[in-house]
């Protein structure tokens, strides 16, 4: 909704739909209570933006797609083929249940992530949105980085990323973020979505930090991998092996690739060594809405043949985790002739903090 | 998930699910990179703990259900009664469809938020929670209201109520919050759900600010209004009686009373002097994850009529929206004997800076 009316608000936990039709002008449908948000944040036209009642909000029996229906059926749509966006996160069965009921005519059918496909390429517009998030982005890992030491809570370095997130770099702010920002100590490091606690973080251990930037809601995540103490030799090679596979990765980031091919160049590097990654290393990102910063759309994976252009956008997300720990140096970077840009600039290197 | 489990990690933006069976303990199943996290944050037996297949992430025709189906065959339960959150924020329309296909001789139906009225009545063990989550809501609000003052810029006081929510109060720390902070200026206080921009705060202007605070994710939210300059009388004359409402409201919190008995006193108030609220004035709260902090069970409106029990805990949000402008004074509170105690403890009045 947002990428394709610039609409824009909190307001994504209660239905809330655009109807894009061949004839129309953009349709936006949500809670009456957020049609001002529309009004303020798009340029649909006053006419198209239709609150919906504001009883059935969390209504037993009714629910928002009936009046979704009777639009559909108001303007003459309830007869035709309609695409939906059938795995989106706030689509839910109910709401799909519902409108399939209320317009039986209609044919309607996956649109298979039609718009996420679309935001693929990013406008030189939207690069710019691209770049600043990661300068927030470095900005908020250098203050994570900065914060780490033994004896401080996990908490209170992510305190500080959440300001440092909000206060970005010189005028600019950032937004809040589609995950929110992880940090992993020790045992922790072995597994990837684990929030903080209030445990100190001890004299010697692994630390993995994982966070992004977002301008305007478009994204630039990063991860980074500290070392408090003397780092085992087994950390520092696998972090060495890392950096040498994104590296690679990203030399072969150009336009004309594939998706799959920028996957094998960092799985070669890292079987060489005698590493393996099970799942998917990389992933489209943009201008994304929690829960994710992720678009489901291009993977760098085996089997994901999507061509490489200037301008797509991913995050090279190259965390190994072992049995007991793992690493992660991951980059956001964009797709030019001259391989992947990245959008932070954080030293990449196993960060010692002795 | 995690009021049935204890399970907890940022990984709901992928296919996740607790399978509740009469006979068995709980199963988790999710992505096989965040079994780690199910055994690191419940008691759940590690045999019930099973990861899908990687490859089934962001798969065109593959879906994780498809294995949910095939463990459900596994077990023998695959021509079962099987309940389902038809109406959950991540439980998609494709996820359904797969699970209906895949076990196509189940009778698959809506369990109509089973699990959230479930946790209606918070144990004194969630209490202990909700009412830190209140000291630390109270700790983010007040670093709000002194952070405010003309010239400075939304974003900066949307950074430090961040890092207030997460420090928290005297060692309890806070979590990520269901909604984000909110702060609306000026024309912004029309609409409820706009997020910070970097505007400065003008000498005149009328503020609003929503955020909760997070305790082991279950929340303590709240809102409150505040005047730069003098206030014309219209804003004070709404605050008055919106906070008139709240006391009336609270004091009839008791157990035995209804939902709608409780908005009915509140829009009594109101409508006497002069005014209306269309939209519920509020809904219970608990243990929740993004987007949202609301159970989606019991709201405070007409047609309601959940009976009141000790230990329901609500957010009393009494934001009242003219076309202008808006105000609002919301408490969190839990249903005593006594009534109504507010979880948070912010001075109600409207906060005039002049």
């Amino acid at each position: 909704m947002g990428w394709l009316t610039g609409f824009d608000g909190w307001s994504f936990y209660t239905p809330q739909v655009v109807l894009v039709h061949l004839d129309e002008e953009p349709i936006w449908f949500g809670r009456a209570q957020d049609a001002k948000a529309a009004h303020i944040t798009t340029d649909i036209p006053a006419e198209n933006i239709i609150g919906y009642s504001e009883k059935l909000i969390h209504h037993a029996t009714g629910h928002p797609y009936d009046e979704l229906a009777d639009l559909l059926k108001d303007r003459g749509w309830s007869s035709d083929r309609i695409g939906v966006e059938l795995d989106a996160h706030y689509y839910t069965a109910r709401a799909h249940a519902h409108l399939v009921e209320g317009v039986p005519d209609a044919k309607v059918s996956d649109s298979e992530q039609l718009v996420n496909w679309a935001r693929l390429v990013k406008s030189d517009a939207e690069l710019v949105y691209m770049r600043e998030a990661g300068a927030i982005c470095t900005a908020a890992m250098n203050r994570a980085i900065e914060k780490i030491k033994p004896g401080v809570a996990q908490y209170e370095v992510i305190a500080e990323v959440y300001r440092a997130q909000v206060l970005g770099v010189e005028g600019v702010y950032g937004d809040y973020t589609g995950l929110c920002p992880l940090i992993q100590v020790g045992e922790g490091t072995s597994t990837p979505h684990l929030t903080w606690s209030d445990k100190l973080i001890p004299r010697e251990t692994l630390v993995m930090l994982e966070m992004a930037g977002a301008r305007h809601h478009y994204h630039a995540p990063l991860t980074r991998t500290l070392y408090l103490g003397s780092p085992p030799s087994e950390v520092t090679a696998l972090t060495r092996t890392i950096i040498e596979g994104v590296d690679a990765a990203l030399d072969m980031a150009r336009p004309g690739t594939t998706c799959e091919a920028v996957e094998a160049v960092w799985q070669k590097v890292l079987n060489q060594a005698g590493y393996h990654k099970d799942s998917r290393v990389g992933y489209s990102v943009g201008l994304n809405y929690p829960p994710d910063w992720g678009e489901r759309t291009a993977s760098l994976r085996p089997g994901d043949q999507t061509v490489l252009q200037s301008g797509m956008c991913f995050h090279f997300q190259s965390g190994v985790w072992l049995e007991t720990l793992g690493a992660a140096v991951s980059e956001s970077f964009v797709v030019t002739e001259r391989g992947g840009e990245r959008l932070c600039n954080v030293c990449p290197e196993l960060i010692v903090i002795d």
